[in-house]
């Protein structure tokens, strides 16, 4: 008799949370020796065809032994809409719209380990219920510049906060059988001439900056793919860069998984066979048109390749590695019989997105406490802005989604407040999103100035929804933004409201900094990011104070853009001069460089209040003097003085006291989030090992842990630090 | 730990090989229970939406809770080619090239259980690893007219024969966790006017003829779904028949699988949802555009059945019990995860192809044993004839494939021998095949004919492939032929070419009987069928000699068509009136009918020539009386008296003497394929079970078993008896 595999009395959790468990030794193992055995039987054909795209989104498999094809889906924030083989078209399915989860940027200002699982986890079902093999997510490139038109895509400037959550994230998605990519490796910080630009920077910066959510994902996350990025690092493609490939991430990190090209992103078959390439994915053809029918076979990685294996150029061992590599991969996903059969747009999954972007939204400013709105008084709310109702989902590059639904802003607050009178004006106007172009607003702009102007007179309050969008030079991929302003004439707009209405609330949606001279017109400002299918029942959550918001900066929001690190040492620094690049900011990036510099941002990292207040006290350690195999264990009271229940993130920095190397002023080392009602008091601990304190040394080519004395920072935000204390590094004799 | 599914040793076998088990009675009943469990969760309307297509070959799940979606495809013969998500377009995949099969008729006339096993075995493994959890197919309507368009996709005339093949078929396939779908049921014997004839038809016939296939489907073959057919029987849809599905399929077989429409074969949502329809599939949009996304809202059994529960015509458990049984498939296929991985194109099944091809070919005539060609002396061979070398998975309808490769009869014996000179020329043309259309040929056909008249001058042999193709009113769906004639002026053509050279072997390439007056001028006649990928191949195999044939036919060749049973009782037998048909032949179908009119055919049931000879010897019963639980066991002894190695069927009919009711002749009641060695002898059983011998009383709607004489004949066609011995049946008293 057959062992089935039975689902027991509680159907959900079978069908969406029965994990996927790691192996023994023993397994992974036998697992090996299976792969070997199937090495053995293939041609070099066979072998060379899962060493790249069959379609826009799958790699072959071996039909004639019945190994599955690798079916890929971009999706940090959702599974995408199905293309067709071989054009970027949508294939007009039905069965493909999914739950938009909230842009990483949103997670990340969660500042919480436990809802970047639950993300993971919802997500990996998705893409396991749609039968996707690889989720092309998520992204953890460092927020360097403001400009940047994916940072909506990542984690923040933070390579601390950027790993602690990444891992969750990998986890959650992994035990669907589908495996995470994390991307782009490394160096992708913008996206002007992503394409080429050779980046150089300084090892240091890569280990401790640029690296460690990488290093994270793999060596805590077991992550099993990753995503080389597009652009050059010391003058070599990082999907085939030797020192990257070889020597980091498959060396030093021992990542024994995939590692597969940004579309397009393979140069050179030589280097792309011997430097660490698994998977070469595509965008173009790479020469032959898209109706020939096998213009796949003239990849880097396809005939080329095959062509240097029969003349000896390239070992065969050395596809044998790849392929040993892709079928390691299909045994954790297609190949695993044991894993579950995912899940779409069920109730929890929308309830998943909906708590990481109520989470995610950050409270700014909050004058006379307007927020949250009194709404047992009967108000005339006027909602000004093209984003109270523009779709968000739309646009952006390969992470556009389909979603069954997006609840906009405006459509949030109406469902929350039926009995309010809400008047809505669009006030300004931007074109539709269009890959790669800049299209003209479809509006007349002083028209709809003098309608908002109209709208917002007699209201008791205005909620303007304005910031970024998707479209090209925005928020999007494939290019950076022109310029720190908010875009569209809003600043003006915003300014000439003040002028008829006091009571303005500003709504950023963006997943980036903006220039925000207009803020002293706003009596509260709400970072709202982009946020997915319930980002309008969020946001109305957080304005009428179902939910108080706890969301915390993941990167500084500079003054000016001369203000921020990568602008300081001008267009060699970013955006290079369209060959070369170089990180002349090194190490600090971010609150790194505005702390040490002493350049005080508008909103700094960490920052974000609350409807309530906290109140840190009772700031201890557990030792004053650590070695380097201690852990230093920080803790404090947590007081919730105000009148709500809340949360708060507290947040634990370390400085080096008179180090003999540049340091950052202090760096992120530990973080804990506390939900605290009214009234209460809760301890809270901050845990750092030492050896996290070291910093990379050029010249040893390794971490170095500095004695002597340091400071210990808790805190709020990275500006607001409530208590420090001194302790000490002895460094062992070893 | 969790248990991991490790692949043995023998990587092929587990990939390829490992079955598919049957559940014990335990093992059922909790999967009935845990499908209980799933419907009581389930809305309504998602109830509802599993019922009908979300796309031209996928019905919904259940999204949220994990259900997978349900995939189907074409593919009696091969796995259709990937279409759009709405229209036929097809999708222009790559992955979707696959091992074309042979088509039934050739299975059939194998006469081998075992090979329908291996071909079952192998389709389901190529759909397997195109992830279809539903295999349309395989088709046995009875062979009634040889203008029916379809009957290649069929398994012939008899209904003993059909039932046979048609389980190892479905073993084979289901054995991979794919569901067969048995099709069309029922009384789907005609393209011309299929969407709406009305059929009326005896239940005898009903049960002696058109329903035995489908009964084993069931029964035997324990099949997991069941197509409708287009047409009405008795005024009623056999869509939503209740006689059919609730009474006959459902009730009187225990059919619990899922009865799926032919493609927009629904025509009233009342009956649909009560006369046990359970998935409804479409053509087109029933009213809504394409465009229109949610045109399948409008499908019977979507929209407007929901509107029935509503409003208290339909209950909901009618609804519940559709799920419930879709359930079922789905723990079945999709949703068991212990089904094997399948394949495609491997060597093994390419494998398959060419063994059934080539057991398939009929040797129809073989005057002075011309053939096999004596390949030692180097020959002139002309090659003559458009079907030479025209693609036949290409056109037929539904059953089109994307092929791999297709071997075509010319270039199958270039490759055969290379060192023959073999000439070829077209000499005939058709037009391209287009599903419902005829369109013109390309070539002037005098032309074509001088030029043939010229490149068979001085060859030693001709050999020619003529027959019918896959154009519309030739073998294709959705129309019937013309006339039983052959067409595009072969007729004519062949005469004139035996006027220059004599040696011709005409290849029939066709799914159907053609009138053979010319056969007079051909020395030696095979009978090619549709034979795959392998086509070609199979075709030198047999023609070379490498094989030698073993096919018998699986249908009457009559020698005009008025000698067919359906045609003659006239235009309301067939084709009806167009809105009426009788089918006035009831149960003396095929050679039923030729047998017992003394209606001599051209080619009789059962027969083929081999280029070997056997003589059937030594027949004996194993007693003389029997009473209805009992067998009779018919033994003989064949031995191959010819010079080469060689296949033959014995066959076991049976006749009542005297019977007082109408009877056909006689009837086949087992077959039994031998290979023998040259001089070789074997000792061949026929079993019979003796209720076998029952016919279907009208009257008492039951079967018969009626006392008194029999005769059993014993031969290797139905009109080769070589012996005939008397048994008799006492009745028992009960």
């Amino acid at each position: 008799m057959r062992k089935i595999n039975l689902i027991n009395a509680c159907l959900l959790f079978v069908f969406c949370f029965s994990g996927h468990i790691t192996l023994t030794a023993q397994e992974s193992d036998a697992i090996e020796d299976e792969i070997n055995q199937i090495i053995a039987q293939l041609t070099l054909e066979e072998k060379v065809a899962m060493c790249h795209a069959q379609s826009k989104f799958s790699s072959k498999g071996v039909p004639r032994l019945g190994i599955p094809e690798l079916w890929m889906s971009d999706g940090p924030h959702g599974v995408r809409a199905e293309v067709n083989w071989d054009d970027w078209g949508y294939s007009m399915w039905t069965n493909d719209s999914i739950t938009a989860f909230p842009a990483l940027t949103a997670l990340a200002s969660t500042f919480s380990k436990g809802l970047s699982y639950e993300y993971g986890k919802a997500i990996g079902e998705e893409a396991r219920y749609r039968n996707k093999d690889v989720l092309l997510g998520p992204g953890v490139n460092i927020y360097r510049t403001p400009l940047n038109g994916r940072n909506f895509e990542y984690m923040g400037e933070d390579p601390y906060l950027a790993s602690e959550l990444v891992v969750p994230y990998i986890k959650g998605v992994q035990e669907n059988g589908v495996a995470a990519c994390v991307k782009h490796f490394v160096a992708n910080n913008q996206e002007l001439w992503r394409d080429h630009i050779n980046v150089e920077v300084s090892d240091r910066a890569l280990n401790e900056i640029y690296f460690p959510a990488f290093k994270a994902a793999v060596e805590e996350g077991n992550v099993w793919s990753v995503m080389s990025a597009y652009n050059q690092l010391r003058g070599q493609y990082c999907s085939h860069n030797e020192f990257l490939v070889n020597e980091v991430l498959k060396k030093k990190w021992n990542f024994d998984g995939v590692l597969i090209t940004d579309w397009g992103a393979a140069h050179d078959s030589k280097q792309a066979a011997l430097y660490g390439l698994d998977i070469e994915m595509g965008t173009g053809t790479n020469g032959l048109t898209y109706s020939e029918v096998n213009h796949y076979e003239n990849y880097y990685m396809a005939g080329p390749m095959k062509e240097l294996v029969r003349k000896g150029e390239v070992p065969e061992e050395v596809v044998d590695e790849k392929v040993r590599r892709i079928l390691r991969l299909m045994y954790r996903t297609t190949l695993d019989k044991t894993r579950p059969f995912g899940s779409v747009n069920s109730k929890e999954h929308q309830m998943v997105a909906r708590r990481v972007a109520a989470e995610g939204i950050v409270l700014l400013k909050n004058e006379e406490k307007l927020l949250p709105l009194d709404i047992n008084k009967k108000q005339k709310i006027a909602i000004i802005g093209e984003n109270a109702t523009r779709m968000m989902t739309k646009g952006g590059g390969s992470s556009e989604l389909k979603p069954k639904y997006e609840i906009s802003p405006l459509e949030g607050l109406k469902n929350r407040l039926p009995d309010h009178e809400i008047t809505y004006a669009m006030g300004y106007s931007s074109g539709r999103a269009q890959y790669g172009m800049v299209l003209p607003p479809v509006f007349d702009q002083e028209e709809l100035k003098k309608e908002a102007l109209e709208t917002v007179k007699d209201a008791d309050v205005v909620i303007f929804y304005g910031g970024l969008n998707k479209n090209h030079e925005q928020d999007c991929e494939g290019g950076d933004r022109l310029s720190y302003q908010l875009p569209f004439g809003q600043e003006d707009l915003i300014n000439d409201l003040a002028k008829v209405n006091k009571n303005i609330v500003v709504v950023l949606i963006s997943g980036n900094a903006v220039e925000m001279q207009w803020e002293k017109n706003a009596r509260a400002v709400l970072q709202g990011w982009y946020l997915g299918s319930e980002g309008g029942n969020a946001l109305a959550d957080v304005i009428v104070g179902d939910v108080n918001p706890s969301g915390k900066l993941p990167f500084t929001f500079p003054k000016k853009l001369e203000d921020n690190s990568a602008h300081h040492f001008g267009k060699m620094s970013y955006p290079g001069d369209s060959i070369n690049q170089e990180y002349k900011d090194d190490i600090l990036v971010g609150y790194r460089w505005h702390d040490t510099k002493k350049i005080k941002p508008k909103y700094a990292f960490g920052y974000g209040l609350s409807y309530t207040d906290f109140l840190i006290s009772n700031v201890t350690l557990n030792k004053k003097t650590f070695n380097r195999q201690e852990t230093i264990i920080a803790s404090c009271d947590v007081k919730n003085i105000g009148e709500l229940e809340g949360k708060e993130v507290v947040q634990f920095y370390v400085e080096k006291v008179k180090s003999k190397v540049m340091r950052a002023k202090k760096e992120l080392k530990a973080f804990s989030k506390v939900e605290l009602k009214k009234g209460d008091t809760q301890e809270v601990k901050g845990e750092v090992d030492v050896l996290s304190l070291r910093y990379y040394d050029e010249e040893m080519k390794d971490w170095v842990l500095e004695p002597g004395d340091y400071l210990l920072h808790v805190g709020n935000s990275s500006d607001n630090i409530r208590k420090s204390i001194k302790f000490s590094i002895v460094e062992q004799i070893e």
